[in-house]
């Protein structure tokens, strides 16, 4: 770093939003001061770490500083809640300069300004690898939180979107051949993930009884549902939504998708979310299953036949 | 490490106290949901990096955990803000074990229950280094935060206990020769630093018109509150409270204090301060000088001699 901590704490407050709504102190104290929600407070916390999360020879600054702020965006999404400030805790490495330090904020405000929030504060030090810590905080209606642990035997599986692409887009970010317009489909799902704050609002409205955002892989994310809830899950393959250059095996256990997979007590409720968020997001919802007593998961197959159907992602210690 | 991302989230959530006041859904879900103060919410986020802020072969995990707490609860306090929640952003590296990481959580459980705060949430990365990053929300009644901006001329200078001690400490935690009782003391400044919580609030109430906790030196921080304020400030270097095995150097660019630097309107009100923090807390306040118009800082000394006072502390990117 060629700046010292004051000058670049400086420039990033000129390219921070500065006071948004219900910022009473913003960057630059001890600590930021905000207006209190009327709902309830949901707080989340996640990090990009350089070489576990990102490549800065794939991504670009603007895509991580962006990605930071919504794989956390996307937490407080899928406990139906809104994102309304977000913090970063930046760890800069020697091999960084001030300009990709001011791409980096710019892509974190570029995602905070698609979701409305602000970013109130941070922290910077020094370490031998980037890695940028988001803390987001969100409101939510009293008791209205949708959790892990709310699904019951014979609730439907919906998910949104398509499954699997930013898993197939990571394995061809580093390609050397330009890329299709499929896979570069793919590429910006691993980049540029879309947190579904909105549709998470649709499926907690039209009922969701658990709700959870695919970031390690759709069974091994609707695994921890079912741990949390005391329940098992049947899915069935076929209809497991894959996404652009991406296989089953992507969409099972991909990660980083950041779509929503929520379980509703019945069809009704499925087919009026899934009426709701073709016609104001054009998003689709799939119903991949239901929701059994009996807990694990079970694969079924196009013929009905079942198989026991193993978590897999990402877990980072394995 | 030897164990899953999933075998290590649980064992966490054995070792964290589990839901506390206002914790409505708490370690374990995609965010945590708590309930809303009734004042304004308060938000820090602060990082410990290996080899930037902390050595594994002079701080034990214990030490680590409490102290990655402590420095946030102390941006908290030095807002005149309560803290009441925690979220820990841990990267783990492959040289640390389970047992060393249940015992930094451990250490943060013991700095959160010091402070009646809950670890609500979290999350696990895995990196080249440990970096543990913790955010802290805090609450204050409304208009009642006390910022870096506020000082005005003629403002007393008060700073709480002394400083200089834990820059001794750290120095003297790598030595191999037995450390004296005083020397014992200073790494424990070091290792195992205090918020002023409850003396922020003697403070605010005292009518401090800013305040800012001494996280990176005297007169760093001290130069930051006077820009905040667009003033200046003289100080009487005889008067400033020197630490054990600290020297003056110490404590006026030493940084990690934690003590709390204030100024509060008048030489009445920085006695009443005085004693209420002696009678109650046992700790002392010390005025070391006062807020003028004229920008920048100024040495007095005993013969009433000035020079300029450069501002020297820590700044990670110099």
């Amino acid at each position: 770093m060629d700046v010292s901590e004051h000058e670049l704490l400086a420039a990033i407050r000129r390219v921070l939003s500065g006071t948004g709504p219900g910022v009473i102190v913003g960057v630059g104290d001890d600590a930021a001061v905000v207006a209190p929600g009327s709902g309830e407070l949901v707080l989340t916390t996640d990090a990009l770490v350089e070489g576990s999360h990102f490549s800065r020879s794939t991504a670009s600054a603007r895509d991580i500083g962006y990605k930071a702020i919504v794989v956390n965006v996307s937490d407080i999404a899928a406990m139906g809640a809104s994102p309304r400030f977000a913090l970063c805790a930046l760890t800069l490495s020697d091999v960084v300069d001030a300009p990709w330090v001011m791409e980096l904020f710019g892509g974190m405000r570029e995602a905070c300004e698609e979701h409305a929030l602000s970013l109130v504060g941070g922290n910077l030090a020094r370490g031998p690898e980037v890695t940028v810590v988001v803390t987001v905080t969100g409101e939510v209606a009293p008791g209205r939180a949708v959790t892990r642990a709310g699904a019951r035997p014979g609730d439907v599986i919906v998910v949104t979107g398509t499954l699997g692409a930013a898993a197939a887009g990571r394995r061809l970010a580093s390609g050397r051949t330009p890329p299709s317009d499929e896979e570069r489909a793919a590429i910006l799902r691993h980049l540029r993930p879309t947190a579904r704050v909105a549709e998470a609002g649709v499926l907690a409205r039209c009922g969701a009884t658990a709700m959870i955002d695919v970031s390690d892989g759709l069974t091994l994310d609707l695994a921890r549902v079912c741990a949390a809830s005391g329940v098992g899950a049947r899915v069935r393959l076929a209809d497991v939504p894959i996404g652009p250059a991406a296989g089953l095996g992507d969409a099972l256990g991909g990660g980083e998708d950041y779509e929503l997979v929520a379980t509703v007590p019945d069809a009704a409720q499925a087919g009026a979310a899934r009426q709701e968020l073709d016609e104001t997001f054009g998003v689709a919802l799939a119903e991949i299953g239901a929701i059994v007593s009996e807990p694990g998961l079970l694969a079924v197959d196009e013929t009905g036949a079942e198989a026991p159907l193993t978590p897999a992602g990402w877990d980072h210690f394995s």
